[in-house]
């Protein structure tokens, strides 16, 4: 023998439910109680100081009611949470606990609690249960579909990681009301990220209901929830055929996740993406790939919501520039930008297409002026 | 909308070669050429400080000659590197030499290489190709098959990490003349589980040719090699079917990776192995599983071969029965083991169930005897 196959060729269902309604914690453990993570009696549940008090604590009290074992896992809320020696200081917490691969991990919180316990629950025992209890609106655009989970290093964001599919997504409606309203704020700019790429009339309902969605009006909400989860569900499954499809959801993220890196996490992921988004509009503008008068209307969105679209004052434009190339579009030493085409759409650049590389004069220009 | 469906049922091809010959670096960087790894032009060559002269330096001589780019990466030799540290140093280091998720990971080395290697292909830019050129017996065994990759904690081993398939798998015989003798009896002992569980006349050819083995005679090592992956991958192929049977695999690893823990890593993984292989022996023949001369052959071949099966002076065993309870086998705070059926077979105890519970005064009262 000098050479054999070792054929894995199988089929694997990784399919779940996305639940979107209020007061969904008994619904969460009625579930558990039924099976949803087969015989499972161990939950982790991973939480910051944010949501621990408000949800993950009565989470693990009611596990502990319904007869479970559950242990509470907290680490410090914020992006700059989202590094290796969390996801390390949590797994140690779990091992000193007894916690083994028979065990789940549930992650009750936003988007940065999502994206490292689907980290965790991916490695732990290499690969144990994990379900999304989600708390942000953030969370429910960006986190809650297509099963990326990662860490930042000091050198790139989200470059570490997984892609790791739960076993069931919550989205409780409930939980926005105890949103501060800066990070509800934060959370609709993925929202307009969303309008712009995919649909032109979810635009324009949110152009006609931004006070009743930074008020919280729940009919309101729960329709904001639902566009936002069917266009990122409508990309991500599409992508199963088409391989680059994906890449559209980064629309506004090249100088986004770079103003966020250099601010040192001081400006919110929301924040960051609505100054990327207007970038990219600037950007696509002087390209010809929309008018000045969508351009405005995307810019003029954004300031009504409350997120900003100027460079703050103490951001380096050239270290800004130079950390654009941390990005995961980079090919060939090459920066790629998606751009959206009017709005509602996004460019094509060939078959399958849908980033463009950009010369560092034509972005540091645009930068400049901002 | 109160719940909607996120369909992910789809058939996935992770197959693979396995390559058994001699001289392999220049077949690999053809096959690089050729496609293998895509398009991918920036291979991240890592290895650790003994393999780094032999064989990692002159792989990435040839990749460049070939025309890619290729860096080396390279940490302490030894199972004490197999840590999360180092897989965040490889990371960074890879971040800080401009790697992104457009780049291919190549393990040079052996088994610790290639947990930490495929562990760190698994997770970087959420998954990147992974090739693995294996150079020792034991990695031929033991880590060119079934895709697991993993680090250990203090806490226990093996437990942090990632299904990951390799686009390919090179075992080179020729390497294996540059391995310590002491690396060469290391691997013997997977070598002699595999032939435990699953193969008598596989353990009777070992015990005719253990002088020739230790002297690497090319025919030998190559036919021994050939067994050991073939065992090795009916099992993993089973197993797709059979949820547990992997788990005979963990065959004298209950003992062995807790007594490998407890003595600093001073024990390689081989000689833990073969400590722990012992132990199962004695119990298995107390418990009438195999008879004394089945047991005292296993026990004599090791012996031969040059492994330890007694406990080194120094390991406290009460400690050593309480690491037992890190095992990943452990259910429901229950210690639970694998068992050969005489020679060449394991026990099963119920359908598809090949780990028995065993009580802690059960296994106390044979280390307290060894």
């Amino acid at each position: 023998m000098q050479k054999f196959r070792v054929e894995l060729k199988k089929t694997v269902d990784d399919s779940y439910d996305v639940r979107i309604g209020r007061n969904l914690i008994p619904e969460l453990v009625a579930d558990l109680k039924g099976g949803l993570t087969g015989n499972c009696k161990k939950f982790a549940v991973v939480t910051d100081t944010n949501v621990r008090e408000l949800y993950a604590a009565p989470l693990v009290e009611q596990l502990r009611e319904a007869g479970f074992s559950a242990e509470l896992f907290v680490f410090p809320a914020g992006e700059k949470s989202k590094v290796r020696r969390t996801k390390e200081q949590i797994e140690d917490a779990m091992l000193e606990k007894g916690f083994r691969r028979d065990c789940c991990v549930i992650a009750a919180g936003g988007g940065v609690v999502s994206d490292l316990a689907g980290f965790v629950a991916g490695t732990f025992g290499r690969g144990v249960p994990y379900v999304n209890y989600t708390t942000s609106l953030l969370a429910a655009a960006d986190a809650s579909i297509g099963g990326k989970t990662a860490v930042d290093t000091d050198l790139a964001t989200n470059l570490i990681g997984l892609i790791y599919q739960p076993k069931k997504v919550y989205i409780d409606i409930d939980t926005w009301k105890t949103l501060p309203k800066e990070h509800l704020i934060n959370g609709l700019a993925e929202t307009v990220k969303h309008a712009c790429l995919a649909d032109a009339s979810f635009f324009s309902y949110i152009e006609d209901h931004v006070e009743d969605i930074l008020n919280g009006v729940p009919d309101v909400c729960e329709y904001i929830c639902e566009q936002n989860c069917r266009v990122k569900y409508e990309v991500v499954m599409k992508d199963e055929k088409e391989q680059n499809l994906r890449e559209i959801l980064n629309l506004g993220h090249t100088v986004g996740r770079a103003i966020e890196t250099v601010s040192g996490y001081k400006l919110l992921h929301g924040q960051a993406l609505s100054i990327g988004m207007t970038a990219q509009v600037n950007l696509g503008c002087r390209l010809g790939f929309l008018t000045e008068d969508e351009r405005d209307r995307v810019i003029a969105l954004q300031k009504r919501i409350g997120l900003p679209v100027g460079i703050p004052d103490g951001i380096d434009r050239e270290e800004l520039v130079k950390k654009l190339y941390t990005d995961k579009k980079v090919r060939d030493g090459k920066l790629r930008f998606v751009f959206q085409k009017g709005i509602g759409e996004v460019m094509t650049f060939g078959e399958d297409v849908y980033a463009r590389p950009v010369a560092e004069e034509e972005i540091r220009e645009i930068l400049m002026q901002m």
